[in-house]
């Protein structure tokens, strides 16, 4: 029955195409950092409210709208991330950044115009499927400790009880017109790093003097990769990175001490905690076994996104339906960290990868770089795809 | 017969006190930085003019003058450095710097007004003695090539033909009134290195894009403790420290590549050669066996500071007439360096440290550091034991 | 149709349980070391013999035997390792290894006295299927280069051409009546490390005049822990081990050289070669780097073993059909290494896992260890689900 | 006065030369091994019964006699060890040891013969000297916890109260007719150093349930360096070296714990104790950091030997007029130790070298190797310079 909705969706999506397109320019040219999306948020609730919705202010620069449908069936969630990035853009385009240093890097523009476009056309099939649509647009992506935990805590998956969650992320690897996805442990939990090392300082020609907090630091880097060569469970992915190390002294300068920062990633709660004990015990009693200190910080950031199986299953069949088996591509493990992982920990989600990139090279510089920017034929791809998904969802097919 | 030279110089260093300490105060009013030792060579120059000499400048802002006695000695070098350090004084006395942000923190003023002190002395008795007495004010002692590398490449130490170097050094380990010294090996030779390893930088997430090269680093740091634990020869003093590690990524930023600095010290010319070639080896096979590049620069320092032992033994029993055997004191080896080293290199030298600390406690701040001063009670004891130290060298006693 | 067959294997089997039983206990008393099996070889041509069967002798001390079904049909190898272990036997059991210090510690024997059991059913049933089944026994699977690569070399399947590879292991972390399998990438290929570091051996008073070499191995060891934390994909599973290391000096005699033994482990051959050129780079040239010499030599072992998805998924589907759903469970990867990947490089391939654990907690010891038994019950398993499975394929269903 | 028993002494040695040849080649032929010195002792006794002695048995197997002079002087004592090493002796001479295993190749024969040599002499002018001479036979040099420190515990050093003590040793670096000595610190204390690191063995392919002691142990070694490299003083001689690891899995199996030994070494007994706690902390924080324990027994060996400054350098007067100035020479410090450093402990002592090389660069061979000789021409110089070296003592001179 749902599969009838499938060619008016299509058409409702060509038509609103131009649209959409300038939704996205418009957002793109207005970008607004991490929890300061004030006037992105006025924007969308003015476009909800042209549609007749009701939309209201959640977790203070987010969005949230219902579309109900027929009475008697379930809620789905749809969720687009609304925050821009610290980044000067380097493209010279009519709809370029009008906020120097503030820059819509890594996509966002186009995951909030693709919303408020599925928006639009399940608002004019509203009378043809049963349940609700629930539009979810956060803030804060970029930023720990994240909008959708934010939005979470005041209750957005309540009231009407949401049953399962999408969301969507542009891809420069894919092609527009193409998506991707991967069922089960998709991305990375994330945590942030920050090590103190104290030893004692003085000249460099004079070590019994000192306590050479370089050499100590040193130690624990290297020491530190045995948390995943020889503690992790090699079947599963984690990764220990260093990226900063500050030791100020001089040629003939011992440091007080040292300053590092990291990163520590994997794809399970447990091993996660765990790791980090390990990684206490290690830096802590390493540093103490040479007479020295180390102190270290793990700023917890966003869990490992989980993709539930078999909404994932159904996903990509419905996908398959609206865009040809040949578009929907599988997608290897991903070590980057989303806060949609909130969503995925809180019931079952699905977060699948929009292709951005044009098929003659274009377009495929990378997210959160200065030139990243899209193919906007994946505009026509996302709206009337993220609708497909919702309906055929509440339809539980 | 010298003997009997001692009371009167003993005499004249008493006259002569408080003009050595006016000396003393101008020069620590008006410091200068290495090489830039304008104006102190012109103050230089006008005191040794008043006392009749000739003097000569020699590597720019050096100074030269010879004082002829009898004929038919030999030619002894005194050696005073007069550069001061780029330090902001935190001392609040009368003859504070005037120039803020340079600062005698070395007491190299204290060498110079005590080299011109003995000079007054040695030219009154100079019809008392056989031989001349060439003094040297050098500029540069704190910066590399050195001051003395460069007044001996003009031929300070010929026309005529100087057969030993004397030079003394304030102490703040040591009381005023007292002099220590040491023979044989006394100070150490000292390079600097600076490294720099490149790796490829990326994602924090993806250790498989990117070559590492903050692990690099900690492995060059880590392995190289084996130049002085395993290759020196545990008899000869050894010291490699690195003072400053800067890898400038971020928690979950790989940079592409990380700097070093660090020093090594020793007393050995022929070790120190070879601890090169290790170290050059070690650092770039171990960066190389990782995949990684390690550029290595090994700046030469001053080479080490040998007290030779037979001048040195004379010296000693000479200062022990001067001062009472119970105020010279036997030094343990130093692992700082002296571009006085190049005359002792170049020719049997002795280098002693004159006691510069208050017996009450005061004056005991370290060199280099801004709440350096010392006793002037010190001034009492360095002119006249220089020329009397002088005096015997040329009796050849 | 094929479905039909079924309740017949299934009654077939339990007629035949108590002989199998027999059969396994047989070869559980008389094992034989790998590439040594040639009682065994005899036992099994034997049996098959008395089936009308005509094996041949293959790989030396391997057997291979065809049972020819309706004309039409494809040819399926189902595949049995015959050859024991070093290994003590501790069991108290009245089937008790005969031959002392070799025990079947991994199961072969319940693995040939289940083909053979198989062989036995699908015998009788053959005028009911089309298509041929190949029996593969082979020898040596517990020593390199494995009976497998051999039997392959020597035509194993060909004449006729095999198009699809059965296997099954026990495995004492199920209870017996279950099975485990999992589709794609199973188990690790391995690779024998073997490592010798020279340096110069001496007084351990005097490092001067050494080359250490137990720190160059300390180095090593520790160094190269980055392949799999830092040169490794993290998606990707590796595993680095060091398991012997000889240093044979004593506590004041530094020896001349240190011996190392390990094992490299992975589930990709691009990486796999790859990982052996950066771990010979790491080996060699940290060695180098510090003076030393490191020889490496990698034994190549197994390759990793890949279950191909498609037939996986109907071996399962069968499977659950046969066992009933909650009898048939998916199991994690694995990094231990089995020559059965040999036939999965070679063309689409399925090994999976027969429960042997009682259900009371009996049988749990692990494989390879003196203690190894199993709950015989499986032996009521192992023959017709192997028999089902390979009439199932032999349909295409 | 005491100059005119010079002559006296030269004349003595040379008329007994023969017999301490083959009072040499008697206790070469017959060497005991360490505390078991039963028959050396019995010779000893003998050989000093001869003479008039009154020997006594001290410390088991070693022997003390006192030679009383003229009343009115000091007690001096001459040591010499006698006790033989486990080494299978490889020359082919007519004195070759007939205890197969057991050789005198640390020389220990050479300084028996010239004690009883020395002996013999002074006991022929013992009416020209005032004061004792102390003959100290001791066993067990080469073994903790050395005959020395037994000796002195059983009160060699008293009645009569010995002020100086002196001993000699053989030099294969000096020709025969030479001698060598240093003042000050001149051996070094030695600690054997034996550690146990335990962790969780199992198979090499799966690290996550094992806990790797390998990978610790290699830790320990590396970061153990930083006890020389940074914790010593560079001008105070320190070694640390690790000869034995026993790590005794295999290729796939992670042993559950791994062994070493090691020895440290210095020259100083304050620094010697604080290195031990740092040596301790660091071995056993660093394992328990990692998961793993780590235990260290040290076992204290001999201290360091001083040569007491004053009498050395009346032992070097001595001895240049005994041999000519050209014939003694200076040496450098040593990093081996010897248990006469308990006597250097105890009071002044004087521990000097006997060259032993032949001029043409036969008897080259290092002490404790199975080709060790020397030039029999030392035992003209040993016997004869040690009973001058004591009568000049006695003297006071």
């Amino acid at each position: 029955m749902t599969d009838l909705l499938l060619p008016q969706i299509q058409r409702l999506a060509t038509q609103h195409a131009a649209d959409t397109v300038a939704l996205r320019r418009h957002l793109h040219a207005y970008p607004e950092l991490s929890f300061e999306e004030t006037n992105t948020a006025v924007f969308v609730t003015r476009e909800l409210e042209k549609l007749g919705l009701q939309p209201q202010p959640i977790a203070n620069t987010g969005v949230v709208a219902l579309i109900e449908g027929l009475p008697g069936g379930p809620t789905i969630a749809l969720r687009a991330d609304m925050d821009a990035l610290p980044i000067l853009e380097a493209n010279d385009v009519p709809y370029k950044s009008t906020n120097p240093g503030v820059m819509h890097a890594c996509g966002h523009d186009v995951h909030t115009a693709s919303l408020l476009g599925a928006a639009r056309i399940l608002n004019e099939l509203k009378g043809e499927f049963k349940g609700n649509i629930k539009l979810m647009f956060q803030p804060g992506e970029e930023r720990l400790p994240g909008g959708a935990s934010l939005m979470i805590e005041e209750g957005v998956l309540e009231n009407p009880a949401v049953s399962r969650v999408l969301g969507q992320h542009v891809f420069p690897h894919l092609p527009a017109g193409k998506v991707g996805l991967r069922a089960g442990r998709y991305m990375a939990s994330t945590d942030e790093l920050y090590l103190t090392v104290r030893g004692k300082g003085g000249h460099g020609a004079m070590p019994e003097m000192n306590l050479d907090p370089v050499l100590v630091a040193a130690h624990i880097i290297v020491a530190a990769q045995q948390i995943v060569s020889r503690r992790a469970n090699p079947k599963l992915p984690s990764v220990l990175s260093f990226g900063k190390v500050i030791a100020n002294g001089a040629t003939n300068v011992i440091p007080n001490e040292v300053y590092l920062e990291g990163t520590f990633r994997t794809l399970n709660e447990e091993w996660r905690n765990e790791a980090h004990q390990h990684l206490r015990r290690l830096c802590e009693g390493l540093a103490d076994s040479m007479g020295a200190v180390c102190e270290l910080e793990i700023r917890r950031g966003y869990p490992y996104l989980e993709n539930e199986p078999a909404l994932t299953a159904r996903v990509k069949a419905a996908a398959e339906a609206y865009l040809g088996p040949e578009n929907v591509v599988e997608l290897d493990q991903w070590m980057a960290a989303e806060d949609f992982a909130y969503f995925s920990q809180a019931g079952p989600a699905c977060f699948y990868r929009l292709g951005t990139r044009h098929e003659d090279g274009r377009f495929a510089a990378s997210v959160h770089t200065p030139t990243f920017d899209i193919d906007e034929k994946a505009l026509a791809t996302g709206p009337g795809l993220m609708a497909w998904l919702a309906v055929k969802e509440l339809a539980g097919e």
